[in-house]
């Protein structure tokens, strides 16, 4: 072999490696593609969709890519920076421990995290069966009628409680009671929450929550300090004068104590972290509402519920969507969108695994272990607080002394004053915890049996649960491992999710959460961290956040990043609030307007609304660009009271606007300030930045562009970006005191994920992420000349040329045939793949988002489908399929259906289940025919399914008969 | 709560938690399984069951159980023991990066690691599927025309080669020849193998290799020491005298280097391992044997090939199986059964992972890398061999320094004498890695780059490779990290595991393999030692080896345990060499008679052959028991030449016979010495040892009791245990100097599975194990006694039980109604379930053993099967069903077929798709219909299939008409 002909080790060392794996199509595949869409090169179509004006001239300045090995080298390095300690602090975090099981093949296992949200019923079945038992925890634990299917954290949990009861209570008092034992952040996000809603909070002690005219009174049950308080006749006062009684409680005490909805709770909010979800220095967990029938209707969240299809069957599905940002817009109640489903499910695993009588033992186990150290330190002298579940308020020590000692021995407690500390116990707590425990204070345990055997629970008699829980076989079932490990995979097996499929949904941004970026996630020094430990604790975290910020601020043209929203609808209302707070330091606080085109996304109002703003409506052109006419004339009207303008750019529509400079100083012109929805910021990264084009705040969506998976609706992370004038008025962090209190309960929000995005910036560097935005515009332009010949792209911008999704406009073929876009997307499902955006931002469209993880195969498997369904759409317009008997109307197609001796359809079997050769062999088949969205609204009901009902079900079909 | 009703912290703290979850039936349901079958207790039935003569009176001395928090904080202490070094040692180890998506998505995905042998072809077409595009890689690399699914390790694939050569050569040589060149261990395993089976070894340097007479030679390309020979000549000289050329290989160099079959070799072998599998402390890693077509009738190993189904569509199956040690018995060539399936399948996947490119990018990296560091150390005046690929030879320098440098810096490198040694590069390898390597000599490198620049190639220019490899798509389209992953799964989707089924396996002992056992196999420490690393390093693995062997001599009552072997029939075979040994040691070397029961394992016979023995096979009684009076009639016949009796306790046919320890006697009496076969140790654990009740020898498969999972056919591990009097006997360690020699190529055979072995001892303890055999006996028997009205046991111990799995008798059916076990086994797949196994011990039966994991329900689901099939075959009998167009005889049943629009069979749809209505709610579906056999073995084809037969294929499908 000639030595000229040997290539460098600099060119073999490949550091570009991953580029290659996260974007789908190759270098001969992307010329390809661009000659369809006739370009010369990636360069030359960029130049002809981005605006000269807004196109960045500089390369971002961030690292050159690294390997996964040297990617996850550096990683290792920052989480070996945090300290695993021994945490015993509590305050809403416990110890647990997540099922070997579980943490394998749920959190772990692409087929759970990488779903997308249940929208699509037919193909999500599954996790919706694992939120439904989540749904039934939360209300059999709490004695409540129903529960929602997970909110972000306790902290906005019982804010959202708060505007319920607000909406609710007949007490027409603007007063919210706030019992002083609730934990800190959950007050922190209440004041937050409630000033800029124009609410008045008292807080107080609870007996105060009696006398203190209020709509509502907030309790924590047991409260932040441990202690378990008797509230049923402060709940009957607080009901006499029309006011509604929420309470914060912890889902494993209530296996003990009597469940709030059994003594007059009306609204329950709580965390299921400590059913096997990591630390992760404050999130992501799983919150809670839970809350009596009659409020359903004004419940925030999602919600599953029970439906049937169209064979009349039972079926999941979300229910009373009316009730969401994105129906009601402006109307909304509240902005919540993205929930915590993946820790939910997990905490539902949780529960399925260990049963009532297994989280009872837990439980128990827990208590007696408190009630055993707060013996031994009452024996030593230490005064200890009484009627207590597994936290013990210690009163009248030296704490500085006690913290020092606890440091050396590597154990955490929680710091409260200087004489005083709070120590919580939890699953994870051994016998030598609670020795050495013990050991701080001087107090030594000789024989523990001994102590434990003359030591009596500290739980208040009167409290004692005597109510079931966790009744349903579900809970009562998988409790070995192989059939836990069956029924999640059974339940896995009935939903589409990436590892399947693309998920071309717009706006959405359904792209590879690679291996690589998922495994730091679950190692000990990130997961094992309380989000209240010692600064000292978390050097890793400080860096990994420090550095993702910088990372962002650099991707966006921002000048600070706040990490601490986690969600995108919670970033949108941290940028509100400091475009708000920014406003009232100049003293024009009166500035409350905030213009919002017609084809924002339903939480852009949502969020507003939250902030006191009064949201006006402008139009869109008939290009589907917003019409900056309307805007200026807007801008005008409303001089003196211009808050802000929120806009998408690009556009919902899937257009570059040309004019998105001009719109910018229009509002600067009016004093207002320019926040840019940041759900598209997948077409922007490396081509432009919307701080540098005049945008004065954003937020992000890392589970969008920045590849944290969707984990089925969460968990999410959505940083606030902002320009320098509106950093001091990010969002506080615990213990801080800057101007705009905390938009959710831990200070960095969902901080355990935060290294998948940390992870994906470092493995693409500077020119990844660019060639990534540039490929993911040419996927979606791939896809909109490939269909022209059959479906009109609603919008394009210059050249004809479309952003990074394009709008499929079926409405023509609705009037011709009568099929809907809801029909080609259920259609879709029998080819298996996951339905586009259907019916936003335009109704009787599908929005297409490929993404540039998605491979020309793919691609093209996408193409074939969607023409087979228009040669069948034509096939109704001319006749040969009937207009109602067709297999567009009764798709998706079970395999049930399909293989069942009598079929009387107009159109043949084959033609139902494998509308194309390919799909012979692999086929995914929908567990469930169309769901029923009517009857499931008519008829509520949140819980697991009776199994007597399945029962009845599956014997209802004609036995086969072998003769 | 008053205080007398709380349970103390002692009996909540529930150490016994994970046998809960690993035991299927819970308390209640084992006491209603109970009354089935007619006892009180498990003890009363265990009394029942178990002849009192063997029955051990005091528990396992074991410690109790712990829980999997518990154990595996103990395990990992053991792991922090260990000390990663970055090794350069080579000598067929190499360093490796195993993609992330392919260690998450196989390596710890269940539905990969819990499959079983694809015996059973419809429910195992996926990794079948990647078997075949293993046997591509392997033979495409090498250059021969066939290339078997895996074998256990490079020594062992050598040592079938020579038997492989004896067999075919047309000369009749009884020297086999080997090259100085090889790896030690391959060498060591050879010297074992050919004295056993009066082969000559002559081991020389390669030129000798053309003089010597013999009937085979092995070179090492490259060899040992890294040198890499032209033996093109020497091959033609070879063949010249009718000699076959055997040629040991490195897969990665032969990217850059001419393969071997394009130059003269008649077979190849080598190890997979660094494609992607990490060292493991030796193991497990795939070997392969690939060859010239004319011998693959003659090949070890298992083979996949191409058939066809009953739809004529392309189908895998194990082809050629008449060649294997089941059929073939005493007549068998090898023994060889378990291969290292799921080490395969993760090469196979890093192949299609990097294609062909990246693959030559990755193998010219690591030579560039190496020619650097030679050109660095001869600047520096150190003596570096030629020729070279990644390994360099290092001469005339003072080793013992070099070594303790290296030591110092945490790096390893070969020892080979006090003045030269061995340093290996390899894909991990870094410029840091160089720089150091080269300043342990004080050869600095100033300048990487440009000493890059400067050296040319050090590949033998003659032997540069020019032919293409890999060409088929598959290794060139899933190179996108989506695109792989779905790959991946539309593979395992296609099969059935443990995840999805039971998998009732007679003799096969198909038991949960528990997340917290998996968990530290893929720990680094354990994962990243070298086999040849310095035993201060691998001080971890010396203690869990050490206690994992003091565990299994207890659970045994033998005295010594070697985990050598690498797989039951390797363990078989060590087994039988101490037993040879043994006879020698006493002057009685010529006792080479072994009796095997006519009921024996066919790898028992195989075994046997392979160590010279002559095997006598002796009879069953109509009950199924070994004949006695025909056991004492031989020992008395073969009395002067008795060796041994293999037996298998609790006997293949599912019972304990009363006359064990009697048929110890006799043997003995005879001079013999007792081998028991451990298949069946899963009856025994905990109740009775063999080693107590007078047996010498026993194999252990702790893929089978010990919970190591079967990986869809490997890895296994095959301890050999023996008394006392045996334990001198047991195979040496690499280096030592024992009377009995290697049996495989690493001292501690798969030494990195051990910890799942020593996770499951540890998390039951002594009562959990003991309760685990228990209620693998009651699930039997409750099968047994459930499908008594049904199908008939066939055979039965005392009181009417059997032990841990049960024959069912199809033989009448057969002959009344012409329904065959096999359509039984295939039907079974319409339900969803594995088949138990098909026609061993008795053709014409299935045996079932259900194993202590599965749960009441999972059981009666397999009972409801299997009735509701007694009813159709009933219908046969009675006529309602056709005698041919029946569901069994058609079986299994596709989606393809059942929605077909065209439905000819005499039967309904509804019946071949969903013949019980709960498999409405959950239904797998075969991915293709019966297979044929005859076909396969007549048209034999083991490569992947030209993608163009598969669309042709599809496309021969009638295209569904819209009209």
């Amino acid at each position: 072999m000639s030595q000229t002909k040997t290539p460098s080790l600099r060119d073999l060392e490949h550091h570009d490696a991953f580029i290659e794996r996260h974007i789908g199509p190759n270098d001969a595949e992307i010329a390809r593609m661009l000659r369809v869409i006739g370009y010369d090169s990636l360069e030359a179509m960029t130049d002809a969709i981005v605006p000269s004006k807004i196109k960045s001239s500089a390369p971002l300045d961030l690292p050159p890519a690294l390997t996964e090995v040297e990617a996850l080298a550096k990683i290792r390095a920052i989480a070996d920076r945090n300290q695993v300690f021994r945490s015993f602090i509590g305050q809403g975090y416990y110890g647990t421990h997540t099922p070997n099981v579980i943490l394998r093949n749920i959190l772990e296992n692409p087929a759970w995290y990488t779903a997308y949200t249940p929208y699509q019923a037919e193909i999500s079945q599954g996790r919706m069966e694992a939120l439904i038992n989540f749904q039934t925890l939360c209300a059999d634990l709490t004695g409540m009628e129903i529960a929602n299917a997970s909110l972000l954290d306790e902290g906005t949990a019982a804010a959202e409680a708060m505007t319920l009861a607000k909406r609710s209570a007949k007490s027409r008092s603007n007063v919210f009671f706030v019992s002083s034992g609730v934990h800190p952040q959950t007050l922190e996000v209440l004041k937050t929450r409630a000033e800029a809603m124009g609410i008045e909070l008292h807080v107080g002690p609870d007996a105060e929550a009696a006398t203190v005219d209020s709509y509502g009174v907030l309790l924590q049950y047991p409260d932040t300090f441990g202690h378990i308080g008797d509230y049923k006749a402060l709940a009957e006062a607080v009901h006499a004068r029309g006011a509604l009684v929420t309470v914060a409680t912890d889902l494993l005490a209530l296996t003990l104590i009597a469940a709030p909805g059994e003594w007059g709770a009306d609204i329950v909010v709580g965390n299921s972290q400590r059913f096997g979800v990591p630390f992760g220095f404050g999130g992501p967990h799983a919150a809670f509402m839970a809350c009596r029938d009659a409020y359903k209707r004004s419940m925030p969240g999602r919600l599953i519920g029970v439906s049937i299809d169209a064979e009349g069957k039972t079926a999941y599905r979300l229910t009373l969507q009316t009730r969401e940002q994105h129906i009601r817009r402006e109307k909304a109640t509240s902005n919540i969108c993205t929930a915590q489903v993946l820790l939910a499910v997990m905490a539902s695993m949780y529960a399925v695994y260990h049963g009532p009588e297994g989280l009872t033992r837990i439980a128990r186990r827990t208590h007696r272990l408190a009630a055993i150290l707060a013996a031994a330190l009452r024996q030593a002298g230490i005064a200890v607080g009484k009627d207590f579940f597994d936290t013990l308020h210690v009163t009248g020590v030296d704490a500085e002394a006690i913290h020092a000692k606890a440091r050396a021995a590597r154990i955490n407690l929680r710091r409260i004053d200087g004489s005083s500390l709070g120590i919580s116990l939890d699953e994870t707590t051994t016998r030598a915890d609670v020795a050495a425990l013990a050991g701080l204070f001087g107090a030594g345990i000789a024989d523990i049996d001994a102590l434990d055997a003359g030591t009596p629970d500290a739980l208040p008699a009167a409290l004692a649960r005597k109510s079931p829980f966790l009744t349903h076989p579900v809970f009562n079932t998988h409790h070995s491992e192989h059939e836990l490990l069956r029924y999640m995979r059974s339940l896995a097996d009935k939903d589409l999710a990436l590892d399947r499929t693309m998920i071309p949904l717009g706006s959405c941004t359904m792209k590879l959460n690679a291996t690589a970026e998922m495994i730091p996630v679950t190692w000990p020094e990130f997961a094992n961290i309380h989000p209240l430990a010692p600064a000292e604790q978390a050097q890793g975290y400080k860096q990994l956040i420090d550095e993702l910020e910088a990372m962002l601020v650099e991707c966006t043209g921002y000048d600070a990043v706040s990490l601490q929203p986690n969600s995108g609808a919670q970033g949108e209302y941290a940028g509100l609030l400091a475009i708000r707070a920014y406003h009232r330091s100049r003293g024009e606080g009166h500035r409350d307007v905030c213009l919002i085109p017609e084809s924002a996304h339903g939480t852009n109002p949502a969020s507003a609304q939250m902030c006191g703003m009064q949201v006006v409506v402008t139009k869109c052109d008939a290009n589907g660009n917003v019409d900056v006419e309307d805007i200026r004339r807007n801008a005008e009207k409303y001089s003196d009271r211009l808050a802000a303008l929120m806009i998408t750019y690009p556009s919902t529509h899937g257009v570059f606007e040309e004019d998105i400079v001009a719109i910018c100083d229009i509002v600067h012109q009016h004093g207002g300030q320019v926040y840019t929805d940041g759900a598209n910021m997948n077409a922007l990264v490396g081509l432009a930045k919307p701080g540098k084009w005049g945008s004065d705040v954003s937020h992000l969506n890392l589970h969008k562009t920045f590849c944290i998976p969707h984990g089925g609706g969460g968990p999410g992370v959505g940083p606030c970006a902002v320009k320098s004038h509106l950093a001091p008025f990010l969002p506080r962090k615990l213990g801080e005191d800057t101007p705009v209190g905390m938009v959710s309960a831990a200070s960095f929000g969902s901080a355990s994920i935060l290294p998948i995005s940390w992870m994906y910036i470092t493995l693409m560097g500077r020119e990844g992420l660019r060639r990534a935005t540039q490929v993911a515009l040419l996927n979606a332009n791939y896809i909109a000349r490939r269909l022209a010949p059959h479906y009109a792209t609603l919008y394009t911008g210059r050249n004809g040329l479309v952003a990074h999704e394009c709008i499929l406009d079926l409405r023509p073929l609705k009037d011709s045939t009568g099929i809907s876009a809801e029909d080609v997307a259920k259609r879709l499902i029998d080819f298996g793949f996951h339905a586009p955006t259907l019916s936003f931002p335009v109704a009787g469209t599908l929005m297409v988002e490929p993404t540039e993880s998605e491979s020309l195969h793919e691609l093209d498997r996408f193409i074939d489908a969607m023409i087979q369904i228009r040669d069948e759409i034509r096939a109704v317009e001319d006749g040969r399929l009937d207009r109602e008997d067709n297999p567009l109307k009764h798709a998706p197609h079970t395999a049930t259906q399909v293989s069942a001796t009598e079929w009387t359809h107009a159109y043949p079997r084959e033609l139902a289940a494998f509308p194309l050769p390919s799909l012979k062999l692999q086929k995914y088949w929908s567990p469930v025919a169309r769901v029923d969205n009517i009857y499931g609204d008519k008829n509520v009901f949140c819980s697991c399914v009776p199994i007597n009902d399945f029962k009845e079900e599956i014997e209802a079909f004609s036995e086969p008969n072998v003769s």
